[in-house]
């Protein structure tokens, strides 16, 4: 009896032979097949654990993607959905990404493989924790921040001694600043042991949150080794601090789910070598796929890069990876969609015009930290250019009416990292 | 002053911009650099941690391998030497993998950007463990095992019920072969959990060693959730298992290094997914800097594709990953190269030609399990395949020969998979 409870996958596939067949022997090497027939699969096991091809739109003609063992010249373009079994795989994540991403993309019949669409049945999504904070959990231990929220990465990013991390910091914290995270390449190196960043950096947001009156939360990269994950979790915790950092693609989604188990404080969710799989049109999985099972994980934050930014995404696609973090999952809070690369004065509006929320996270580092006036005026400048999008201000009457009320660090923003003249 | 020790990356690289500002600009957004000049970005700090341009060699124009925000027509391809500082990574694979193979395929401006070898030195490799069995430790377990091991896959790979496992597991083990393993896309199942394969697959090998003599090593899958890893590890050696496997591309590479740490057996290292961010030739990391990491972090076996397989990598790539495997790294042992896929009597004739060594795992599903006089013909049939390989015989005579003495395996092999008429 064939339990009705599947995950279905949408498959972008190229292939000289017949697209079904092509979709049909990539869904019996991810479930009940081998390349020759051997005894012991039963038509009772078939019926129970095969894949099933629910459907292939061919798509046409195209040169290959993919290399292969035999070359191609063309190949035939599809979209297949394909239905797995949930017994064959539980409600295990490193097992589903075997199963839906992992020995097709080998598969020399195949000239381009790539999932670009997952549905989880509710049993597989109610088996896991998701995020704890997300959206309004992160908002929370903010003070209840409204609207966009405006962070930064230290800067530089490798090689600040103790003391210049600590005046860093202490000027990024004093300047209202929501969050402050490291770098993806900051993790424990000997010259700024992670111990004394926290130490360093938990003592100076406090002070500064003696003057301001303004929470800020510090997303401490604790990616590295595994037998230390727990202590470099507890080290932030038992110091105060509100957030840890993970680079997700590189310690592995099974890492996210474990600290997840016992973080008592936000995740943020970096993408930090992501792109490796994803950026290759033809292979590998869709942001709209990874970001699933992230938050299945238990990812509080998810880097989506950013509109305007330096990476490969079109806007378009920036957009797209927003939309789909805000995009219901079980009964999950949405994870925050953290914009970065290339942020400043000039993207919130493009920014607020493709997506239409101030449910975001904005990443900006020379933005805050060269800000002709300083961090502070940086972060002030951001904070109104959202102002400014979401009303609909064109940024030049915005930064020119902040000028006269007093304020010229939208104007000077503006003039420094571009969208005035 | 500068730290000698660096750690050496040769890129693939394609740009619209000189190629030699392409790969500084990937080096500092890698090392010590950000989008716009942030104080504190030191003479100081740029002397001490930024990672230096080596060299780069022009290739020519190409069309662009990758999308990116902006279309490119012609960009220019060419091959890049970084140095990375030691002293910004520490000895940690994380904070390496971030570094050399993490945010850097996100740059706009890159077109291509992969990773095509790797060069580490000694003070990185000296503090991870390795392998600690490898090629030597496994033959020792499998009775000092002589030539070519010879392994089969558990097929059908899903969906078979206790009993029918059984059946499979004790033909399999009385025919003689030197490793049993699940399939990558069995883990723990409710329909077959792993403590019942484990009972199972134990107690049957031990009965068939009392009637063969010959030790049969079973490589369980316990990939899976980390919070319950060293259990499913515990729980194999405890039943006297003598091998773990992990799809370590899904798992990462930090899972792989905390199993090391506290694993009995051998880690039978599968690369499920791997190919997600390997086959595009110009995107992500090669096999020969992959297979480096995956032995730091102490993979035992590691699987190559196979010659003639029906995956994507030709046979010239898959001889290289062979050899990849077999080049000196460090003090470790050399990891044992793991063929898969389509292998059977046919294909030892080539590989031994392509590679010139024994010290490998061939892997056989089908040319073991529905070999028409059963496995254990099977099992002979390929050790029969080897011994011909490697003696210059060609598969005909040798299966003639062997068939005349009374033994048919080899020709019915020849007959049922090929390579004889």
């Amino acid at each position: 009896m064939r339990d009705p409870r599947v995950v279905r996958c949408t498959y972008y596939l190229e292939s000289e032979i017949d697209p079904e067949q092509a979709a049909a022997a990539m869904a019996g090497e991810q479930s009940s097949g081998t390349f020759v027939a051997v005894p012991g699969e039963s038509p009772r096991l078939r019926e129970r654990h095969a894949a099933q091809v629910i459907s292939v739109q061919e798509l046409g003609l195209r040169s290959p993607s993919l290399p292969s063992r035999t070359p191609a010249k063309d190949v035939r373009a599809a979209l297949a959905v394909v239905e797995f079994p949930m017994e064959n795989i539980g409600t295990d994540l490193a097992t589903l990404q075997t199963t839906v991403a992992g020995n097709l993309f080998e598969l020399g019949e195949l000239f381009a493989c790539r999932l670009q669409d997952i549905e989880l049945p509710k049993e597989f999504l109610a088996a896991h924790h998701g995020p704890a904070f997300g959206i309004p959990g992160t908002r929370t231990l903010l003070g209840n921040a409204d609207g966009v929220m405006i962070g930064t990465i230290i800067k530089p990013n490798v090689g600040l001694a103790e003391d210049e991390f600590r005046l860093v910091v202490r000027e990024l914290a004093r300047s209202s600043i929501d969050l402050i995270k490291d770098d993806e390449l900051m993790t424990d190196p000997a010259y700024l042991p992670l111990e004394r960043r926290v130490a360093i950096a938990t003592e100076e947001i406090r002070e500064a949150e003696q003057h301001t009156g303004h929470p800020v939360m510090y997303a401490f990269n604790i990616t590295g080794d595994l037998a230390g994950l727990q202590q470099r979790h507890d080290l932030v915790v038992q110091a105060g601090g509100r957030c840890v950092m993970l680079n997700v693609p590189i310690m592995g989604l099974p890492a996210l789910a474990w600290l997840r188990e016992f973080s008592a404080v936000p995740i943020h969710g970096h993408r930090a070598g992501l792109a490796g799989s994803m950026r290759a049109p033809g292979l590998g999985m869709s942001y709209r796929v990874w970001q699933q099972l992230a938050r299945l994980a238990g990812a509080d934050h998810l880097h989506v890069s950013g509109l305007g930014s330096k990476f490969y995404e079109s806007d378009t696609e920036v957009a797209a990876n927003v939309r789909s973090l805000l995009e219901p999952l079980g009964d999950f809070p949405s994870p925050v969609p953290t914009l970065s690369s290339g942020q400043n004065v000039t993207t919130p509006g493009p920014t607020y015009a493709a997506v239409g929320t101030t449910d975001l996270l904005m990443l900006a580092g020379g933005a805050v930290a060269a800000h002709p006036d300083g961090p502070a005026a940086g972060v002030r400048s951001l904070r109104a250019a959202w102002a400014a999008a979401v009303d609909g201000v064109p940024l030049e009457a915005a930064a020119h009416t902040a000028a006269q009320a007093g304020d010229p660090a939208l104007l000077h923003a503006g003039r420094t990292f571009g969208g005035l003249a």
